[in-house]
């Protein structure tokens, strides 16, 4: 299968991948939904008309929340017209006056968060994420907490502070304990972290209040995946997440790429799912593979030099599967909606180059992680840019998220 | 100052208050902006043309974010022309046609969610309540964390799961953990509980991401009150809240009542602030009064029985503010939006009966709570309609927030 529209070897967006966003020009700043081919995007607003009447609406909004909230046929029909769309001899490659309005490259655009977030939320899905923490601040003999293995941790996060790759993030101040038992005390951040994270957008119909979501039925609201870094004040949340959970140590920022790949371009890449034991409650049981083989990297580039890849770790080291996060979340009756955004958590793997935090990597800053060309790092430093890409490949094919980036900018003095 | 309309006796919505809302009514399904004025509406959009172009769309939208991104010099103009329309011999009143479309008694309006709510914060900020849960889980000698007088302790809350006085909440099914040591059980919840509560809503301007709200501006941000119930499940919540917080115990519903209370109107209440020992930071210390006297009651009514107000309190029992809530959530630079909602935490006094919630009334389900005829509980049962008021009284006048009920419906079976 292969599409009119030039795709590079390496490239993140074969027509087998066709992720959906949403962009704007220089001269036409209205956002518009688009899927990427190759070095460009397809804007979906322009050949609306080659779409059934039911999605079309659609795809000429602002936002993917429309199409989040059609739900998976429509999905389907909407992926089926666009591949046929950019294949070669299609009706589009035909029309080249269309094409050629339609197609824009990727360099010339800018890049939105995909979705209005009504609501995030992040879990803490990984084992070894978990359990790294955990021996860090309680040892290994309690590392896990008793409720771990029985049910997906998860809070309530801030939605309205996730911000599309390339947003700059400042170092923010805040309140830490640098010496416990003294008094706490008011400065710019000296913690500050990544964590590598996927995370899933909700699509499908939306429960009302009350009503739960069957783990059997919860693929049909998983729109598609991103990648996120969910950056992190580890001297803050220390001081302040007992007892209620983490706070503004979150809220100064978390980046997703601007990227949403459909679920059907990951399903080449299924893989078992984690091993359970204990058996999970009926409630969180399914038979159906729902954990995917997507390699994920992070790169920390010091301002003016080159980036280096400082964690390889794979989504598939995930204990909770999405459709466990999605009945968990909904199991007291927690309405969810299209748009909504949950995140898995920060995702180790088991060997120390798999560490997905500052925090994991530098073992609470007790090494130190080398970058080439001089530099060390056991937490990020202003200037630093950290870049998160995800990737899954194989049989010569390649579906990737595109980069979620973000640089760190010293913190703004009080005035 | 005396209203056309008739404000009996003892009610909440004298011409003083003028709470904002949202309504629809069966002839005409759209949403509409509103104030309260004794047992009727004023419909802000019928007379609209009565106001300045910059505030007139506002009044004619569906939901209050549009007025409440306006900020306070607009909020001004909007409650003075209010005033002017609703006084003794006004334009409003001589045009009986006008007059007689645009107010409308509350009998016959659905009342709906006031805003499209962007995130949901609830905070931690009664001393007296944080102090009683802290005996009852760690110890009188450990009762507030060390972090709590520092800090204004809070987290992200669910916003989807937010709701309007009257609508049914299911008791939810969840994990417990009833014998510690033995593996968790899965079922309905059993120790279902209230939460008195109060709210506001953000207005004004937003700041970007990176930008922190000062605590001597913060009174700008401050839309209006409302009254809330934070339903929660306290068996779910203490087997899942460690390390990361509430989660699902908390997001089976929060209940509003439907009237925003202008900070203008709550003016006449004005108190000394809660005193404050240590000084905190600079970054939360403000000079400005902003407590206020709210006397705050939570009635329970058992199914086909009489209800019994078993707490009283009072809002001015919060030991943080809601300018110290504003400067501290944005300290790490979280933007805020109008029509963020940001909750007090249970609202508990230092006496018994002015405890808010039934965790502490029966002291952790150690002591009934007497509702009369007959009926006892230490949690709340199938049936019960949980209803809190607000209201401050001074030299006759009152200012009232209406109600904010809520029956609980026996836990959905799993099929």
């Amino acid at each position: 299968m292969a599409s009119f529209v030039p795709v590079p070897a390496g490239s993140d967006f074969p027509i087998q991948n066709l992720p959906y966003g949403v962009f704007s020009t220089k001269d036409n700043e209205r956002r518009r939904v688009c899927v990427a081919i190759g070095e460009h995007v397809l804007d979906l607003s322009a050949v609306a008309d080659f779409y059934p009447e039911s999605v079309r609406e659609s795809l000429q909004s602002t936002s993917l929340n429309l199409l989040m909230g059609l739900g998976h046929e429509s999905w389907a029909v909407v992926r089926k017209i666009t591949t046929e769309l950019l294949l070669k001899g299609s009706k589009l490659e035909q029309n080249s006056p269309l094409a050629s309005k339609a197609l824009i490259p990727q360099s010339t655009v800018e890049m939105h968060l995909p979705a209005q977030i009504g609501d995030y939320t992040d879990f803490y899905s990984s084992i070894h994420h978990a359990t790294n923490v955990g021996i860090m601040f309680r040892g290994k003999d309690n590392a896990l907490m008793p409720n771990w293995k029985y049910l997906p941790v998860g809070y309530h996060g801030r939605a309205s502070s996730v911000v599309v790759s390339g947003t700059p993030i400042n170092r923010p101040y805040g309140q830490t304990l640098p010496v416990d038992g003294q008094p706490p005390v008011f400065g710019p951040c000296r913690l500050l972290d990544f964590e590598l994270e996927m995370a899933f957008f909700i699509g499908g119909p939306e429960n009302k209040l009350g009503e739960r979501i069957n783990v059997d039925d919860a693929w049909k609201n998983v729109f598609g995946f991103t990648v996120m870094n969910d950056w992190s004040a580890r001297d803050i949340q220390k001081w302040e997440y007992v007892p209620l959970g983490p706070f503004t140590a979150k809220n100064l920022g978390t980046t997703i790429s601007p990227w949403v790949v459909p679920v059907a371009a990951l399903e080449p890449f299924l893989v078992d799912n984690f091993p359970q034991d204990p058996s999970p409650f009926p409630y969180l049981k399914h038979q159906q593979k729902f954990n995917f083989d997507i390699k994920l990297e992070v790169s920390i580039k010091p301002e003016n030099k080159s980036e280096k890849v400082i964690c390889k770790s794979n989504y598939k080291n995930l204990y909770w599967t999405v459709l466990q996060q999605i009945a968990h979340h909904t199991v007291t009756g927690c309405n969810v909606r299209p748009g909504d955004l949950m995140a898995s958590g920060t995702i180790s793997g088991e060997t120390e180059d798999s560490f997905g935090s500052m925090l994991e990597l530098s073992w609470k800053g007790t090494r130190e992680v080398d970058l080439g060309n001089g530099e060390v790092r056991k937490f990020i430093k202003d200037g630093d840019e950290v870049i998160i890409r995800g990737y899954c490949e194989n049989n010569g094919l390649r579906i990737g998220f595109g980069e979620c980036a973000g640089k760190v900018l010293p913190a703004i003095a009080f005035s």
